[in-house]
Order: structure tokens, then sequence, then C-alpha cells
């Protein structure tokens, strides 16, 4: 069988922010053959994320899809799969230990609002929220008091709104004054605040936490970890999920002052969610519980069509997203 | 009873480095009366170590003394104690929850090299050596590949000995060849190197370590700590215990990549001494028995009288000190 596939390469070589002139949808064909031991996807709905960009012909990125023709015994043709795919119509993909992939529900293709939880909250970001937050890196404690960077996003909104459930008092930073408005007013945090309108983060972070932060869940490095570090309490844990400031510029890297990571014992812990995949039924069990309750309330936001991944990954750069970024792609 | 007790005193702000001008030393009165609660010491060795100098009339410092007066039923004259006393010939002290102080066997004032361990491999240093390496921080496994910065120092020389009774692969980084020799001809450490003749760190610890870095027991901080991240192994953990190349000078702080944290899912971890202070006789007594055994050897470096501390101050911010640097009081 052979299918045409467009896909979204990388020009050149991505210095700093990307732009969309960065990227081109290309065209090119697939060829399955039944004795390949390969599966072919038409890919439905994929992630955006921030991370490495390196020019070549295809990126790879989760997403879903279903199952057009398999040579492999685990899946059937009209699988809905989950897993890593890439930004493409089709992709080609043989099972591999170690590399995401599984079957969603039957007709998990039919209901939008079920797939799309399966790429945010059900997938890797609720499992990177829920190892990262809950389950090993932080533990938070009844009381405690937590700050989230980056709140807004896909990881740092359910990740306040699992430390609220742990009886927490929670506060995000994000980047504009309708995203506070979402986590004070929609999603349960205790308080919020824009970034972009505290000149000094130091002082920010001290009259937001007037007791001190016990647990830091950083999506984004540099000074910002500089400054809560100030304010942490002794004993005080930071989980260390990204460093989108560091991506693009490493001159916002950042210096930690060493003395009082020492003074305060201070653990800092860099998590990456693959080492959880065993738990991945038991944490998602748990999610999904919560969202059936209205415990929980994932934000997606999906953009339409392959030809929209360029501006859909620079905006996410900028920023500019709520939530889990997807692209439905068919 | 009055005595008359002569102090080390501070003279001004000290910046960057100390010097020995930064320093006098002064003669005062000190009162004991026995309705005061206080306890009389005559010092008799105490602890030189780095950390904050701040300009005042005394400078408090760990060691060891015997009881010449007390008005507190725990200390009766005459007894050997060890805890925070000072730069000075007598120390007037009211026991205090928190504030380290205890009584040493009788008779270890009339044992120089006992006394000696008492303020080094079994006092803080041990404690400190024992707690970041081998009981919390770092738990080490057999097979694994420490390195430890500072390494012929007080802990770092007591750190690298109780890795290799582990199983451990450890590897010193000190400050001249003769310590290099002291390290892998006395101590046992697999290797050492001085990192004065390696203008380039993140090279020198691919080289020592071509399997890459388990544990790093930091005692530097500063640019040390970013070149052993590079060399860190996935779930590489580094243990915080000083920061010696930040107290004197902020722009060389640690810069470390986060990102190479993150995917390596590394834990840097910041610890202070007192909070294993329950632990103190477990600690010391297995400490005790290697030392008896023969499989540690504290090392120690003694100056002598009270006129000698600037100088050994200074010293131990050069780096010339081996091992733990103490003052012969008395």
């Amino acid at each position: 069988m052979e299918v045409e596939s467009r896909y979204v390469a990388v020009r050149h070589h991505v210095e700093g922010f990307p732009s969309e002139d960065d990227f081109e949808v290309k065209t090119g064909k697939l060829s399955w053959r039944p004795e390949s031991g390969e599966v072919l996807v038409r890919n439905l709905l994929a992630h955006v994320d921030a991370g490495g960009i390196v020019p070549g012909e295809r990126v790879t990125a989760y997403g879903a899809g279903k199952v057009v023709a398999s040579a492999c015994a685990e899946y059937k043709e009209g699988d809905v799969v989950a897993g890593l795919l890439g930004w493409e119509d089709y992709t080609l993909f043989r099972p591999t230990p170690g590399v995401l992939m599984y079957k969603l529900p039957a007709g998990s293709d039919d209901d939008d609002l079920h797939l799309k939880h399966h790429l945010s909250a059900l997938g890797t970001s609720g499992m990177t929220a829920y190892a990262g937050s809950l389950y090993e890196v932080c533990k938070p404690q009844r009381g405690e008091k937590v700050f989230v960077s980056a709140a807004s996003g896909s990881i740092g909104s359910l990740v306040g709104q699992f430390a609220k459930l742990a009886g927490c008092y929670v506060v995000g930073c994000t980047s504009s004054n309708a995203k506070v408005e979402l986590l004070k007013n929609q999603l349960g945090f205790d308080d919020a605040f824009n970034y972009k309108e505290e000149p000094d983060m130091k002082s920010a972070l001290k009259r937001y936490f007037p007791d001190g932060i016990d647990i830091y869940f950083d999506n984004i490095g540099g000074k910002m970890l500089d400054a809560a570090l100030v304010s942490m309490n002794t004993h005080g844990r930071v989980a260390l999920c990204g460093a989108i400031s560091e991506y693009t510029d490493a001159s916002h890297r950042a210096a930690p002052d060493l003395l009082e990571v020492i003074y305060k014992r201070i653990a800092i812990r860099g998590f990456v969610v693959w080492d959880f995949l065993t738990r991945f039924n038991e944490f998602t069990g748990i999610i999904g519980d919560w969202i059936r309750q209205g415990k929980v309330q994932p934000i997606v936001d999906v953009s339409n069509g392959l030809e929209s991944v360029p501006s859909a990954l620079t905006a996410l750069y900028l920023g500019l997203n709520i939530g889990k970024k997807l692209i439905k792609l068919a």
C-alpha cells in the first residue's frame, strides 16, 4: 500500500526562537508492505511541544491516529493508537520496546473531547504532572506552599490543580492577565500573577509567598529558578520539568545561589516522564476519575491542519497558548 | 571567677579572600558567677573552617575544651567537652537546645591524637562526610563512580575513603601534586588530579570518568559543578556540601545546564550536618571502628596557638591545608 503524506520539515538549523519561516510543508510517499512488520497510521491529532528543533526531513511528535494497515499482530486495522507519531498525515512505525505506543479504547476517534484528553491530561502531560508533582519528586503535604511556573501550560495547569487536591496553597505564574484570571477563577489556584508585570521577581515571590515556598514546580529554568530559591523554605523541593527559557538562549541560564541550596537543604531534581511508564494505567486511572468527577479541568488548545504547525509552535515559544497545544490532522 | 582571655577579632568587613591583616588578637576578661547558669571552658583545640567572616568582637568555632567552672548540672569541673566554642582562650556558654555541645570521654584531653579525632573524623567533619556520602544523600552502590572535589580537605578526604569502603571507584580533585600523591598512595583513592593543571575541567572529567560520574560530592560549587554535571550519568546524584569557590566571589557561581539535569534525571541536594545530630553516636561509632581497624585514616593539620588562627584561615582559603585544619589553644 502506498499513501501520499504531507509532513512538516525543518528547513535549517534554528537558533533562538523558531519562526514560521523555519518550517515548510512537503509531500512524500510512504510505502507499507505486509512483510515489513510495520504499522501504517493515519494521524488524527498531534502534540505541539517545545524542545529541540533539528533540521531534517521528518519531525516526530506524540499524537493519536488510526491504524490503516498493520503487519504486526499487536495492532489491527481500525485500532486507535497513541504514542510517538509525527507532524505528518501518515506515520509508519515498527513497535519498539521503550517507545511509547498504546491502544486507546475503540471509538476514541469519534469522540473529539475524549481524544483530546488522551493527548493531554490522560497522556504524557498528565503523567508528567502527576509524577512530578504528586507521586515521585515533590510529594506535597497538606498545607504546603506550591509555586508553579508556566502555570497555564499543559503541565503547569494540571500540577496546580493536583496540588490543590493535595491540600496545598498554590500560586501560579503565567504570561498574561487573561491567563491569570483563568488560573484563579476557573482552575482554582489560590493566586496567580503575570510575570511580565513584575520587574523584580524576587520581591514578587516574597509578596505572593509571605511564608515561603515549599515546592517549586519549574517549567522555565533561568532567572525564575534563581528567584524561587531565595523564597524557598528549609527542606524545599524543586522539580525540574522543563527549562523553556533556556532552550533558546543560554545567557538566561539559572545561576542558583548554592549556599542557599545548602543552608536550606533544598533538593533540586530533574525528572523525565518516561521513567514512570510502568505506572501509566495507575496514574491515568486516577486522573480520569478526577476529570469525570469534575475535580480537574484539562485545558486544551487545538489548531486545525498540518499547515498550522509552524505558527502553533512559534506561538508556544512566545507563551501564547493556554493548556496543551494540539494540532488536528484529520 | 574572672579570667583573662585572649580572642581573635575580625577588624572589618572582609570582601573576597581573607588576609591576616583582617584579624587581630585582643585580650578581655570573662566573668563567671555561680548563679549565672553558665559554664566556663578552657579551650584546648578549635576548628578553622571556611565560612562567613563577620566583623565583631568574638568568632565562634567548633572546638574542644575543659570545664573550669560550671553553674549547670549537666557539666562539672574537669569534664572535657566538644561543641560550639570559639577562637579564644576561654568560652562562657549556656547549654542551649540545638547548639552542639557534648561530653568527651574522661582523659580525652591527655590524649592528643584522640582529641584531634574528636574534632575531625569523630566530629562534625566525619558526621558530614558520613551523612552526605553514605547515609542520606548519595547512597552509593557497589561499583558506582564517585567524584570528590576538595578531596584532600577535612570532609573530602573522609568521603573518598568511605566511598571506597562502599565498593565505589573514587577519583578526587585537589590543588597540588603532593595532595594528589596523598590521595592515591595513602588514602586509597583510585585516581586523583590537580585541578590547577587541568585547563579544561570538562575534558579532564571525561578522561578520569570514561564511564561517567554517578555521584559527585561537591565541596566547591562554581564551575566545577557545571563541569561535573556534563559527565554525570543518568540518575546521578550531587551532594552539595560546600561552595568554597562561591564564598569569596559570586562571579564564580555555578550556572548548571538545567536541560542536562532534567534529561539525566539528576538530583542535586544541599544538606547540613545538624540535621543528622540524632545519629551522632551511630555514625561516630561506625567511623571509630573503621579508624581502629585501620580502614580509615583521618588527616589532621594542627597549628599552634591562638595567634596562628589568621594565617591558618588564610591558608585554608588558598587551599594550602591538608585534612582538617585545627588550632591548638592550650
